[in-house]
């Protein structure tokens, strides 16, 4: 592998995404691969305070600000982070990326679904994950595994959640080489060891 | 005049604008309009802590960050500030707003203009001033008016706020109804006046 790979893990919250993003990272690092977790929005120290924006602010957030918003920290952190990471031949291991702007923005809440495409691209700036993990969870098992500790993004009624769900099933259509679906109403260890097939079939590509 | 207006206030740091707006603000109150002054980068709660990031932030900002930072703000300011203003029948004056984009990221920075002006169109979802002031000063001169007191934005090289002005005077030409320019290099007395005339014009036009 000359350089890294770049895998984003998506789905909605409650898919249990987050929990096998580490599980992926404990696996590949005991194969001895070099990889960096991360998570869109906010992980850096600039994302910070733009996903504390997002996620806190009391007032009416205009849609299209929000969208500005989330793209900043995109930009932000595919050029300072995830690029820089990759060329340095690490396996990035990314919790939300562009695909979330689409499901959330577009089909959730109704946004311009071409509008939002071009500006991932912009925002990206040519990078384009290796491989994308869709955890996809039925609507209830999500918001019940989720609980009472909700967000602002998450306090949003059942009938978004499954927009949301089904926008990722479109992009999943659309991106068949890109994106690999991997049901996630099954156990933990069921789920992870259908992301592991996937994750080893692309390493064993590249 | 059934609905109010919109007039931006353009130029470089130093160039007297934000004086000549709180000048132009007590006219029009003299007269009996009903004007409100805003500005831009950060006019609201949340646009304050946006341009808190832009400017006070120690890392790197990358350029498309910047760039998506301020389409943010912009857009909540529109949709939540300037356009009920407006369809309220009040005179809103605004210290920088699209063209400054323009001029700094596009011109001054080198990045791409068309894409620039694309994002605006989407930021401002439909809004354009009634009225555009340029002051235009002499690079020399807004840098010794600046003098010491600069924030990240304005303590860059002089060569930068050459390129600015530059591009503010290609924006002129580009829309000669619009955008009026006001020599910024005459005395303040002299510039409210030339900038009174402007500002009256309109009013009657309206």
């Amino acid at each position: 592998m000359k350089k890294g790979l770049f895998i984003t893990f998506e789905g909605a919250d409650g898919s249990g995404k987050t929990t096998q993003l580490n599980n992926i990272k404990t696996f590949l690092n005991e194969k001895g691969f070099d990889v960096v977790v991360t998570r869109e929005p906010g992980s850096l120290e600039l994302g910070q305070k733009i996903r504390n924006i997002l996620l806190h602010y009391d007032g009416v957030v205009a849609d299209r600000c929000e969208i500005f918003l989330f793209l900043a920290d995109r930009a932000q952190h595919v050029e300072t982070f995830i690029k820089p990471a990759i060329d340095e031949g690490k396996i990035v291991l990314c919790d939300r990326h562009t695909d979330s702007t689409i499901a959330y923005q577009g089909y959730g809440r109704e946004q311009d679904i071409e509008l939002l495409k071009s500006l991932n691209e912009i925002a990206v700036n040519g990078l384009k994950p290796d491989l994308t993990m869709l955890f996809d969870v039925s609507t209830e098992t999500a918001q019940q595994r989720v609980g009472n500790e909700k967000d602002r993004m998450e306090s949003i009624g059942i009938e978004f959640h499954r927009k949301v769900r089904n926008g990722y099933l479109e992009l999943l259509k659309e991106n068949p080489d890109r994106i690999k679906l991997i049901n996630a109403n099954n156990s933990i260890e069921t789920v992870f060891e259908d992301a592991k097939k996937i994750i080893i079939d692309l390493i064993n590509r590249n």
